[in-house]
């Protein structure tokens, strides 16, 4: 994979970096951003994941987190990829919530989606290898964390992956795709209107499976899309009933919003960093 | 001053307003920013002020800083203007660094900026009431920071009102606007050519009067304006001969960014907490 720099940036004593590259399995180019800690006394440092939610490239997380001075206390590297194929040539919808900004991290089934979107593949397979050629003193640990459709991607590829990812967070997830009018809009156009093969892609589903990596989610009760596309309660139910680790965790007051992120990222940092160490 | 609350999100425990109102030392309707902590033991909160660069408006710093987690752990309130006059009746430039988004903190006599360019008397008059309303508890003291042309903002503005303001920062300050390609078009569009007219506005004549507050001025060696629009050597100068207390620190290795005033902020906060104590 050529990579292309496009960015640096000195954050907290290490570096943010913004790069660009083809993409076999999107079939287009990419960005993605990377964030590697000082790492003054050369340690192994773990990898975090970010995947951001609808309508965010990998910017908005860099940019409006924060998270740059955690990495830095806690010494590890944080990989964001995009949130979908981009590009002219790429199917794209009107709606913010469907196509480019969209890509709900699975591989598409359906024309005219199956050429680009498999972000499923992308992320775990084709940027999974790149990233770890690009910290220096990988430790081999990694864990995943996201926001909204990419707190779904985080509980999705996390427990697809279970052996790979050492724990897993997530901020206002859409835990129950399968439930809500965003995932059902996503999967009916990305995956067809066969229920059976949307399992796959339903954390709520993929939590009934023993052994999967613990879990922290964080809602905010003043979340303008919680009570319509973010219910948690098939998701808690199937946890519980199948003994899996998750702290569900009430953020009283808060909203949507990077300022909720921003508050409660370190916690999710503290968290991962158990696991990791 | 009648004001519309426009945004509200809970930040790190404190609540980030925005807020939108008409404004009549600049006769257009303009918005604005302010954090308040959330002040749990009822105490006594001073404010601070941001005020930000060309291009930015009242989110920039909102969103890209961190700085509610500072604000939140010293309690104290902050409030960003925005950068100019705003308005499709407000006189305009091309060039992004005059015109809207380039207000440079003055007041401008020269048509046809004259009549709407008055961020000095906006700021120092009309939104101190404004915001000194808004902060329960109020303490009364105040001190002032900013980035780039807001960091002249800030250093002319506070030392204009020196019995006003308890401490001065800035990040890569366009300290000496006089000697600069930035300084020298806003100053002879807004003021004219007369260049006596510009002494009251810049940095490094306003120095040279006694009895200054601290001030704390942090500059990225890589940032890509330091090399032609941000000479601190005049500025130093005229505040060693008068023996002024001006830290100015350079920080290896970071640009102009936001990823530059994030990472320096913590230690901004608590030079001003010196100050505001």
């Amino acid at each position: 994979m050529s990579l292309k720099l496009i960015e640096k940036h000195r954050s907290f004593g290490g570096e943010q970096y913004k790069y660009r590259h083809y993409s076999k399995s999107l079939q287009c180019d990419m960005t993605f951003s990377i964030y590697l800690p000082s790492n003054k006394e050369e340690k192994k440092i773990p990898l975090i994941w970010w995947l951001s939610g609808l309508t965010c490239t990998d910017d908005n997380f860099s940019q409006k987190s924060g998270f740059q001075r955690l990495a830095e206390k806690y010494q590890v590297a944080v990989i964001i990829p995009d949130t979908s194929p981009r590009g002219e040539n790429v199917a794209d919808d009107e709606g913010w919530d469907l196509g480019q900004g969209a890509g709900f991290y699975l591989n598409a089934t359906q024309d005219p989606w199956a050429k680009h979107y498999n972000m499923y593949t992308y992320i775990v397979d084709e940027l999974t290898a790149t990233a770890t050629t690009l910290v220096p003193h990988f430790s081999g640990e990694q864990s995943i964390m996201g926001h909204s459709m990419g707190g779904h991607g985080a509980l999705v590829i996390g427990m697809k992956n279970a052996a790979r990812f050492k724990a897993i967070s997530a901020f206002s997830p859409i835990s129950s795709p399968s439930q809500v009018l965003w995932g059902i809009k996503a999967f009916s156009t990305y995956l067809g209107e066969d229920k059976t093969s949307w399992k796959e892609w339903d954390a709520s589903e993929l939590v009934k499976e023993a052994g999967m990596p613990p879990i922290l989610i964080t809602q905010g009760t003043q979340d303008e899309f919680y009570p319509k596309q973010l219910d948690e309660i098939t998701f808690l139910k199937n946890a519980r009933e199948n003994n899996q680790v998750v702290h569900y965790k009430k953020a009283e007051g808060y909203d949507h919003s990077y300022f909720f992120i921003a508050t409660f990222l370190e916690e999710h940092f503290a968290f991962h960093m158990e696991y990791l160490k």
